[in-house]
């Protein structure tokens, strides 16, 4: 499957670079940057620190996506829309990683994969994340309030800004889908000093901040004498174009339309 | 639902009788014992550490089933098979959490929930270790052998005296029907010295003894740069009567059959 | 040795006498409650679960200490500030598990040592979370605050009513010795929302709620690329119970003075 | 603190060139490799990865050594031999993190440092392991044989060969320290099928393989309603050199002698 990369100069895009180098399956058709950048002209492997590929990074879209079969995309919003949009003429697979969509912005996104594009995106991209999600909905499902209290907890390195994490939040979203419940109502973020009883049904979250964390996840489901943890950690944010990368290899044979995570998992419910 | 308890006299017949008393929804019909206990006589709620219940451990089975909605059976592979017969005969409820059955008994239970039993069987009644067990299915085979490793861990008490539990075996089983292989031929269940490198695709079992630990079990999926671990802990032997318990209140609204604890947590394929 | 246990109709007391019962080189002398306590005269065996042991509560202190070795007293400052000076008066063992003393009360205590009783007093008498606040001080002050991250976690039943635990703050100020530092002024015990990067030299704090679990500690140092995890884990009140009376037998040698758990365990600096 | 580092073109030995120009009060003094190899001539910080820092790499040793303050040293035994003469002679640090080391290699290397070398020598520069080993030393001394058991369990990657591995060994050497037994005489290194009851007093193995893992060791002493765990995780093999180089600062102080990274982290008994 002949792929092309955008943004790939930058830190996300030379990981996808070597990672669809590496996977069987995938070969990089091209490899782009925006007009002006310094790394034009420069080899795309050379860049991603895997040695000459014989391929330069380019500027050309319309030019780069010609023979190719998919693009992967952690870029920005109006440039995944635009994206979208030529993809859905040429039928081509889109993998959008980026995130921070407004609601016309999807609308835009929905509209190419009615078109013709053959659209996977998520605000994670990880494989695991993505399945965890799902394990904990049915879990959540499965073990009700009155007898099972859920907590999700958290840790990131130093430097993070925020608490708790997106990721942390969407997994304490899919704990609440499995519970019929608004998350937002529901969850319990700060704990000091005299706070009473847990409530039931809440759910609650915890951080912890400190080193070169990358990422990790758990969702506790704790009841009278027994306990189920569903945890996730990540060691490398290599992970994240490794799921696009699967999920263009999974979505060549699918018919036009707007897929998730969990359709390449095969976990949509 | 009136529930009657075999071995009301015995560590987690009184168990039983502790939590029926305290689940609603349930009460306590008969508490029996076999013929000849020195505990017929007593009160069953005394036994439980509960206080007078007003109800006295008697041997008359028959008696007991009158007027019953279901039976809760944790006792021997032939008890529960002559019970299955009666629940048959009077379409009643029953839960067998005894352990052992050959081809035979097995047959006979089958039959048993053929003629109008409503059978609820498993070799481990907790709510968690049974949804665990679906959960690790999916993840394994949303996770495949080319990128994943699945290792089991788990611990027990200084008192026991095999490896790995049952329910570790259990987890590793569920992980290789997610994969379509046979555990026997891909567990790994020794590792010490030259080991050369994981074989991919095998399923690896790790044994932790000491204290008092009542049992835990991990089964973790990892990739590159990711891992995930779905576990279970156990602080209390309740649990396996508490699942029996809840067993028995999902039974009571279900055509005669016989079915597993997945049926139970609404998870079954 | 013969060790009197106060309180001994109560949930501790209880667990008291049913441990010095099991434990080598210890005997119960006496269980004492206050009088008027409709335990008075019951057997104190009975009252523990363990059967007849032919020794009943009594309410007469004097009596109950003439010919003892030590007393173990979870019970209220004013009652253990009376006791100590028995203890002193009589040159025995007085292993304090009692909490919330004031000022002038510890004041009390300390004089009751220095004037003839062999005093073990600690907010938490379990051996091993005495041992793990060791160890962090010891962690906390090899690895220091440029290159590693403090975080204290901790996990309790959903009955609990504050946060965080004072074993969790005891956890903390022991890191906080071992830096050197204060801990109120560096602790970070809320995170929610945009915080900003986490502050150097800062201890954080997270709570979690759930089930029935009895106590779980974790104190994480969180370096470039490597964490220690130094973790503790109760399961059963009864550890507390244990670490009194092991506070007994040790103290049995010791000169008269005040001691602390750590002591006990032969760690102290 | 000017450093030489040997092996520059490796894989330690670029991680070295990287840690140390990152390290303030350290810089890098020369970069060297064996004669004959293609790398001579090169910049190190190119090899590195961190951009042309003007210096060659070279193959003249004792040219290098003109002018240093210490050698940090991941090579191998004959060559690490051959370091701690001339570091003897030329008074200086010397860090060795080889491994491998026959009983003559190291009583030359326990020679050098009789005759001037400060010498810095363990099998595992991390500073998180050799904590946690001081740790696991004393939390087995203070929780006896009766009470505690002690588990070691570690994870790595799946290409690891060996089990257990040589950190989770070195660990439990500690820990039979602490008990003041031999560990081969009360080592566990696998369990599987009847395997009786938990001997009191052994030390238990358990490994995991899978994914990606860089090292993760765990030391659970559980006993009786309550369980300690002491755990370490890498994930980053740049803890090693960031080790080293702590080592070789700390070193620059102190007179002539054998030491280990416990006094490196001031925790030496």
């Amino acid at each position: 499957m002949k792929l092309v990369v955008l943004g790939a100069a930058g830190r996300m895009g030379r990981t996808l670079v070597k990672i669809i180098t590496e996977t069987g399956g995938a070969s990089l058709h091209a490899a782009l940057e925006r007009e002006g950048s310094p790394a034009i002209g420069s080899d795309a492997g050379l860049l991603a620190g895997i040695g000459d590929i014989g391929l330069s990074v380019e500027a050309d879209i319309d030019a780069a996506l010609d023979g190719a079969d998919g693009i992967v995309d952690f870029t920005a919003p109006a440039v995944s829309v635009s994206l979208a949009a030529k993809a859905a003429e040429k039928r081509l697979v889109h993998v959008i990683g980026t995130t921070g969509f407004e609601a016309d912005a999807d609308a835009a996104i929905g509209k190419a994969a009615r078109n013709g594009a053959v659209v996977v995106k998520s605000g994670n991209m990880s494989l695991g994340v993505n399945l965890l999600a799902v394990l904990v909905e049915q879990a959540a499902r499965a073990l009700g309030p009155d007898a099972f209290d859920i907590e999700v907890l958290e840790m990131h390195h130093r430097h993070k800004v925020d608490a708790p994490s997106g990721t942390a939040l969407l997994l304490g979203a899919a704990a609440a889908k499995g519970r019929g419940i608004s998350l937002p109502e529901h969850s319990v973020r700060v704990r000091d000093g005299i706070t009473g009883a847990r409530e039931k049904g809440s759910i609650g979250f915890a951080t912890l901040r400190g080193g070169s964390v990358v990422g990790e996840h758990s969702v506790i489901l704790a009841g009278e004498g027994e306990r189920i943890e569903l945890s996730h950690a990540a060691t490398d944010r290599a992970i994240f174009a490794r799921g696009a990368v699967k999920a263009a290899l999974w979505a060549k044979d699918q018919p036009a339309g707007l897929y998730s995570m969990r359709d390449v998992l095969g976990l949509a419910a």
